[in-house]
């Protein structure tokens, strides 16, 4: 059960012109799962995507870079099952046979095609399912909202729950659509990306200003996200512009426009990121960390990370215990994972659970009471601010709790 | 029950001349507990140590570092219940109000005195209940190995077993002892020393040759352990020399006494490193992580703990499964966090279970059968090795599995 968390259902998504999407059942890895998506693209569309930092990165991940070098894609492929990660040479063949086999059917290029997988890692990817399976896909290619809800459940693994996205806003008198889904449960610290996320506007925008806008909205959507720390070799966020809602192209970056459409795609990334960790394996509680108070963004985020990968922390969260103690040692932590903090003078730093004032000066606030953290402590919801009293950076990280169903759920995964 | 670990009796182990040791219960924290440990020194006795780098360090470790760089130092009091870190400019009285009784008590200066704290941090340190138990510590201060074996109890928290270790060595005609105890269960992720160890020698050798020795002797053992990556505030690993066995000062760190005492130290506080890895919180399996072919042992260092610290590598050893894309995903993680790793070329990255080649060429050896896997994973101790390719460097990390009994210790702890 996620944390506050429900798929939109498909009367709440937009469809997006220019777009079509089709799943099918293809047995990659077990039978009678719908593990196989086809994204098909107008002609026109513009693609951009960040991928993981892992230097184990998946097969098809080192495709989809060499392809969107081209900027002409028309199709996405994504099955679930298997993650074609680990698998050297023959996973990238693999990859490129997938991609021929989508743009065979579709009359296209292989360079036009991008493939994506996710599932067990160093396992191999049975192409000849999914090149059985295309056709079907193929068929039940559909424009609507309900084309969204079917392929936010497509590309689930251990997800409970399907995530999707939407917005609508108004670009120069024209209707522009965005809508987006993801999948991602476990081994989730995006770094660039997350597991998979898609989101796809009819907007008309230029490919420099499309790359530039799917890099500003993961920083504030998927790269503040993590459930255990373990960036996958798989994550991927790709951002697909078709230009089929007739505005006026918008090719600079300090436009209203630019600015409108960026805070509608971060909005629907943000909300999926946001999912990927409401539903993270195990998951009671939903945890922001909100730093202040940094030199720079980057030595926040390194607190915030220190504090949401503390397995201590995480599991005091799951009990509701206000054992505070922990999260000022995983302050005192981030040192060594960030050189800029090993001057953090500890007697300045400000910790807030919710309202409440917990720590300053080095140690217990004088105003605190225990009855008080427990209380902060009690919601699924909590929020964690940290004033580092050294300059005006901020960044926030938003995490989840360590239950004995994330042990469960790793313990038995692939049985 | 800690994995493949027993306490030594009080027979195996051998009394360090010059070193008194006596406990008390003080009800420091909760009544009925043996919660405070007195070390007496002789005069003239050496004393070295390393401590905790987390920037939130606890008050008695400040304080211990002043204190050393006094040089003549007599005596160490040693509480549990109570951290004293995250406790401020209090917690700095506190611990110097430790000192200043127990040096009234044994007519020497406060400065003289080590003070050490573990348990729950961010709690204010009741000193006049430590101060009240000295004299009862006092009374029971003895030098014979029975007062070893009761110190090593003392200083236990979530620890399930007491952790001592001994060697004897002759030294130029003279006999030799070498003690040592330790305790740690979680947030055990020591950078330069672990929550507490203690060992002693009654051999004589040089302050300078103490202070590197100490530093040596950490680096192969509390500095190769991790059992949940949190490092801790109150991190303390002291070495002390008495003197009192009679041989020849050690002067020289290229005479073959240096080497042999040094071996003799490293032996104990590898096993008491080991020891806190056997009994990590909820420990099933303990997991030796073997790196070799790096650059340098920092980067080989960075890919044993990329693995160590994966929760889901840990769960994945739990379940004796062997999900092995975890850990090649762990070591494709590790360049994040050890910028040397940004060119690793993973083609040539080796991967065994024991003995059992898992992976190379970036996929699945060929030779590799999932039977031999499951096999490899079953026992209670695991060897993973390593070979990055690249170098002749190597690096060794110990650390154990997470499971369900992790979160319930973590999830309970302090109710």
């Amino acid at each position: 059960m996620p944390v506050n968390y429900t798929t939109p259902s498909a009367q709440q998504l937009h469809p997006v012109a220019g777009v079509r999407l089709g799943i099918a059942e293809a047995g990659i890895r077990k039978l009678n799962r719908r593990d196989l998506t086809l994204i098909e693209l107008a002609p026109g569309s513009r693609v951009a995507g960040v991928f993981t930092q892992n230097r184990f990165c998946a097969a098809p991940v080192q495709v989809c870079k060499q392809h969107l070098a081209t900027h002409d894609i028309r199709a996405l492929v994504i099955n679930t099952g298997i993650a074609n990660a680990g698998t050297g040479e023959p996973g990238l063949a693999a990859a490129r046979a997938t991609c021929a086999a989508a743009a065979q059917l579709l009359g296209i290029e292989a360079r036009q095609v991008l493939p994506f997988s996710t599932g067990v890692i160093m396992e191999p990817l049975p192409v000849e399912r999914i090149a059985a399976g295309l056709p079907k896909c193929q068929a039940a290619l559909r424009g609507d909202a309900q084309a969204w809800h079917d392929a936010a459940h497509a590309i689930m693994t251990t997800d409970t729950v399907a995530k999707a996205a939407s917005r609508q806003i108004s670009l120069g008198g024209r209707t522009v659509n965005v809508t987006g889904i993801s999948k991602g449960a476990g081994m989730i610290k995006p770094n660039m990306a997350t597991m998979l996320g898609y989101v796809a506007t009819d907007a008309a925008i230029s490919q420099a200003l499309l790359e530039r806008m799917v890099k500003e909205a993961a920083d504030a959507s998927f790269n503040c996200i993590t459930v255990d720390g373990d960036t996958s070799t798989n994550d991927s966020f790709v951002f697909i512009a078709s230009g089929a809602a007739g505005n006026a192209e918008i090719i600079d970056a300090a436009s209203t426009d630019y600015a409108a459409l960026r805070a509608a795609v971060t909005a629907v990334a943000a909300e999926l990121a946001q999912a990927i960790v409401r539903d993270g394996e195990g998951a009671t509680k939903f945890i922001e960390i909100a730093v202040d108070g940094g030199r720079d963004h980057a030595e926040c985020k390194a607190v915030g990370y220190a504090i949401a990968h503390s397995p201590l922390v995480k599991t005091a969260f799951f009990a509701s215990d206000p054992n505070l103690g922990r999260i000022l040692a995983a302050i005192g932590n981030a040192a060594q994972a960030h050189d800029t903090l090993g001057d953090l003078d500890v007697t300045k730093v400000k910790l807030w659970l919710g309202n409440t004032l917990v720590s300053e000066h080095g140690g217990r606030a004088a105003s605190y009471q225990e009855a008080d953290g427990a209380r902060e402590m009690a919601p699924a919801e909590i929020v964690v601010r940290i004033d580092l009293g050294r300059g005006n950076a901020q960044a926030k990280v938003w995490t989840c709790d360590f239950s004995y169903d994330y042990v469960k759920i790793n313990a038995d995964y692939r049985s």
